[in-house]
Formats: C-alpha cells, sequence, structure tokens
C-alpha cells in the first residue's frame, strides 16, 4: 500500500473536496452485474427493460454503489488505513445509469468526530455526488470511514 | 417475468417478514469483486490482509450490500413490478464477512406509503439484516422501494 501523500484522520476537515476519475458504464458490464446480484429483466435484458418502469436497461442501484466505491478509492482521498466503510447514510438513486453513461463524482468531507473508543481513530462521514455526462445528478450516498488519526486524542494525553 | 403470487403495495403491510435464501461467499468472489470496484489489499490479497485491521480477508461492503440485494430478489418479497429501489437508509456493516460464510438475510417490512404523485404507486421501506453462520449479525440496510398498487389511492377516485 502506498503510504506517501496519505491522509489521517487530522488531514479530512469539513468541506474538504477531492476529485475522481470517471467511470465508462457499458451494457455488458451492467448485466453480468445484474446476472450475478440483482437479475431482474430491466437489469438483464435490454428488450424487456424498454417494457418497464426504467424504459430501457438500466444499472442495478446496487452496482452504482459499487461504481461509486471504484471512483472513490481512485480518488484523490486516500486515507492512510484506506476506505474503511462503516456504514452508508442516505444512498438515493436518482436517475437511470444506463449503458453508454460516463460517471462523474466528487467527494466532499462533511464532519468528522474522534472515535469514542479508540483514541487514535475518528469517523469521518463524507458525501458522494455522482453524475452523468449530460450533468444529470444520478446518485448520492453518505458513507461513514474509520480513519487513523496522526495523534491519539487530547482527552487520553496525559495531563 | 412471473406475475403469479406478486405482490402489490397493498399487500406488504408493516411487520410481514419475508424468507431469503442463503449465500455462500467465497474467497475467489471477494477478490473479483474488489478487484473491480473496491481494489484495498484487505479485499483482494489474503496475505496482506493479514495485517490490516480485518486480521485477514474481508468482503467489501459494496459486495455484502450486493450480495443482500441477490438474497432479496431471490426471497418470498416479490413486488409485481419487481425489485424498484429509490434509495438505502442506514446501511451498517456489524462484523466483516469473511471466505466460507454462508450468509441469511430476513425482510421485513417498516412502513408504506401511498405516493404523493402518482396514484397507482406507494413507497415501502423494509429492513434486511444479515448474519453469518455463527449468528452474528453481518450487515443491515433500510432500503426504500416503489410498488405498483392495486388500486389507486381513494383520493383521486371520484367522490
Amino acid at each position: 500500500m502506498r503510504d506517501a501523500g496519505r491522509m489521517y484522520f487530522e488531514d479530512l476537515v469539513p468541506g474538504r473536496r477531492f476529485e475522481c476519475p470517471t467511470w465508462d458504464v457499458t451494457a455488458d458490464d451492467i448485466v453480468r452485474f445484474a446476472r450475478e446480484f440483482d437479475p431482474q429483466p430491466f437489469h438483464t435484458d435490454p428488450e424487456a427493460a424498454a417494457g418497464t418502469l426504467f424504459n430501457g436497461l438500466a444499472a442495478s442501484g446496487w452496482h452504482t454503489g459499487a461504481m461509486m466505491m471504484g471512483m472513490a478509492t481512485r480518488s484523490t482521498l486516500q486515507p492512510v488505513n484506506g476506505h474503511v466503510g462503516m456504514g452508508v447514510e442516505r444512498m438515493r438513486f436518482l436517475q437511470p445509469v444506463r449503458p453508454g453513461d460516463t460517471l462523474r463524482m466528487e467527494i466532499e468531507v462533511l464532519d468528522a468526530r474522534r472515535s469514542g473508543s479508540r483514541p487514535r481513530f475518528g469517523v469521518v462521514r463524507v458525501r458522494w455526488r455522482a453524475w452523468n455526462q449530460a450533468g444529470d445528478a444520478v446518485a448520492e450516498a453518505i458513507p461513514s470511514m474509520w480513519v487513523e488519526a496522526r495523534t491519539a486524542a487530547a482527552r487520553d494525553e496525559p495531563a
């Protein structure tokens, strides 16, 4: 694991933003993911998908979430202990993700708090927002990460 | 799509529970998913994973979420228009999911409300809870689904 340039809890201050590489979505990827995890016609069969609520093939929401994780792990946000997720709040699917889409994503730190149980760690909440090439917001999520701190919390230091 | 036995909004009353088939987790599956969507040593490299917070290879949280979707789509919960997710609240990763685990999951309807914009649809919130073969809770999530109603909402019917 590269440590150079990696970030500690103290570096992840609210408001800080990070860039991600774009992600190209193919029909093959959509169908392959869905056959394994979400085998429904609007995700696996372009012809059948045309007659559904989605009006055509669309990525599973869990595939969209996984692609967002793929962009996050390759972003300029690089916690020293990696991206260690504790959970996700408010994942929202806003527009279908289609074959041929190119997604882009921004990450912003919402807040950061010291762990109550482990003084060398903290919990950092970030917002992921993803758009397609037309500028339509397609999804957002608020993951919480467990991030190592450079120094222990003050209350645990000798008085 | 099979329609026989499929469920409408009116069938999905709070407290109703559904059974899912179990899901076997392999090291190959964990590594394959992670290489594409979450390429971090604790998800892709059993040897390197031993020296991380995870103390060994563990599934990406997004992989766990995708496996839960896989169990949900194959469960006794079968909305007539399929599982159409609008979003997910409070996804929590409680214990690492390991190679060799067999996951089981329960689904319970938390609440259901009519759509404000489309009288023939409603929004149903369910809770997914997953355990491993040792009985440890590994993850939970609260997805919201868009479900077709058998009849339009009362306020849209002729007076």
